[in-house]
């Protein structure tokens, strides 16, 4: 069953594994080559005899490896995904040999700006090549390759994640039987680039961005608080920061009139900001935006159902009724382009409240319709009629 | 008729209502005083005999008392409402005069931060008190005593104008027979609070802000620019930015893979945001943003329909179908309120694709209720009930 979320897996470590060493670097869409790459990556649960219980989690914006457990018995908090992968759980580690790796680009392990440059011995920072979803993939896959794993059981993930998935049915049709794209989107809308657009803008023209070439002791931390300031208000839904904040002032009944935080969700926000800042890099979160705005399944020929036609993957397509940032028309249109190329699809729009992230946060609803698609969908079981 | 919107009202001046001098100063609600207010205004048309014909106009956050006509031949472009008032036109100069006035706060010749604080001979910076929309209207009151005007036919406006149009009618209900708050609220939502939290924050972190004492030649312009696009993002809806911009590139057909500004969407915003920097001061645009953020009509009781209970205007309320900042809810919210206190109000949702700039757009369907209302919902012509 999949009512115990709190058991966790444990603990846990991130593993490293590099690859494209010269003069095999890695081809990127940009036409730039890449090489040495270092992907970190995490794995839970085991494989089993002929590796078929394998699932990829592929993780969002700023996410990383660390999808569940914890690596010490002192950490503070649990990881993005932890209620979703562990014994019992949706991604259950008693049957399944679960992966989630950090993307190339990403700051949380894996060979990005931030990763030292071997031709100049010297952080990468703007001369690291532009990285895309597909290059993302092409990286993921060398790693599956790498554990020895012909085909995927199914590839998963929410949001970024989501078009990860949605490369890796498209990209490597074979290596998969399954695939799970969460409040996703096959392109990237004009209204989130905007928001990408803007959200980068800040970090740029922060005075200590310097061209990208800031040092750890000065980091431009108000543009990428922005940034992420920004990203967040489109991760929350209207109805939700009206239950969660309302017009509720900080600490106080009545406004001081000056332009000190004061409402709730001013506070919310900062401190969002004030966190990330942290523990996110700022050339990172340039590279992945951008990532995402190039995001685009129904190119080159602008017609998506002709770019999903050799998909072979059966889908569990989920959208939330109030995501705004990747709305419910979008997984539509993945499934009905999905659908006429008679791919066997499942479609969910959950109620919820929680707007884009709710794909972290609507755990039963979440869990239920995962675990019902893994048990009856995977062509492997051979009761596929029944579902 | 309402068709003829090419016939502009031709040449028109700003004039200048300098009032609140010492010892009178204008009480705020922040509990400091403001004096002496310079308030810039414009007139459109003729005043009849008995003062029975005049309309006032409110602007939203950016706009300014310059709200139709040109004030030289040669005048490159029209105001922000040039197509709703003028001879003919929904605010038809041939039988109303219309006054548009700048609000105290702003930087178009009202006074606001950036006129010089007379107890110091500097510009008042942040030492300029909160202003909140109730005061705006205060300032707006003593310019229409100055006028000469003891009831006004109309209170006029979208955005933050609408607010100001609730707050008129709330707080001088027997200054006015009409009353139209287009696309407004009346308490701003948590999430438009957060926007204006964060394009706060991007001038605020900006180094030329320097607490407000920046120099005309050295402004905030990356800050302001970045809360600007935020702003616009949010003007927009999602259909009209896939309409306008699609994911299409600027000037050409491949991606460069670079961070420069590529998608045309990008390139609209940055646009905006280099031409508002040229027009608009930072500080001012902190202190308009505050109030709105403060705007709670509901508020102390926290019953909407009881602090709307004085109202005595009759009331044209309109709303557009893809606007989500303020989206047609919180109109009906005003609607339900005043209907429950037997106020007289008619209200119409407009389906438009245009988001929240709608009311600055779609000009014939709003002609077209406006028109109505005036010859029809005032009180004085006495056909009330046929309407």
């Amino acid at each position: 069953m999949i009512t115990n979320n709190t058991e966790s897996i444990g603990i846990v470590e991130t593993k490293y594994f590099t690859f494209a060493e010269s003069p095999n670097e890695l081809a990127l869409e940009c036409g730039r080559k890449l090489g040495p790459i270092t992907l970190a990556y995490e794995t839970y649960g085991e494989m089993n005899a002929d590796k078929s219980n394998c699932i990829l989690i592929c993780h969002a914006l700023t996410g990383d490896a660390h999808a569940a457990g914890v690596h010490d018995p002192d950490d503070g908090s649990l990881p993005w995904w932890d209620n979703m992968i562990g014994p019992g759980k949706a991604f259950d580690t008693n049957k399944y040999f679960v992966i989630c790796s950090n993307i190339v680009g990403g700051c949380k392990g894996s060979t990005g700006p931030k990763s030292i440059n071997p031709e100049t011995n010297k952080p990468y920072a703007l001369d690291f090549p532009m990285v895309t979803i597909p290059d993302m993939v092409h990286a993921q896959k060398a790693l599956i390759d790498y554990l020895g794993i012909s085909q995927l059981m199914c590839v998963v993930g929410g949001s970024m994640g989501g078009m990860q998935v949605l490369q890796w049915a498209v990209t490597y049709p074979d290596m998969m039987r399954m695939a799970i794209p969460i409040a996703s989107t096959a392109r990237l809308s004009p209204q989130a680039i905007a928001f990408d657009a803007v959200g980068r803008q800040a970090i740029m023209v922060d005075n200590n961005w310097q061209q990208g070439n800031y040092t750890d002791n000065n980091v431009p931390s108000g543009g990428l608080s922005i940034a992420r300031m920004i990203g967040h208000i489109t991760y929350l839904s209207d109805k939700s920061m009206h239950s969660k904040f309302g017009r509720n002032l900080q600490d106080k009944d009545n406004p001081e009139y000056d332009f000190v935080t004061e409402f709730q969700v001013e506070s919310y926000l900062n401190y969002k900001g004030d966190v990330f800042v942290k523990r996110f890099d700022a050339n990172s979160y340039l590279y992945i935006t951008k990532a995402m705005d190039y995001f685009d399944l129904a190119q080159p020929s602008g017609d998506l159902k002709k770019e999903l036609a050799g998909v072979k993957a059966a889908f569990l397509v989920v959208s939330f009724s109030s995501d705004w940032l990747f709305p419910s028309y979008m997984s539509k249109e993945i499934v009905s382009a999905l659908r006429r190329n008679n791919v066997d699809v499942s479609y969910a729009e959950i109620q919820s409240d929680y707007g884009h992230d709710a794909f972290l946060l609507e755990v039963d609803s979440l869990s239920r319709l995962i675990v019902n698609f893994l048990e009856y969908a995977d062509p492997l079981n051979g009761h596929e009629d029944e579902y």
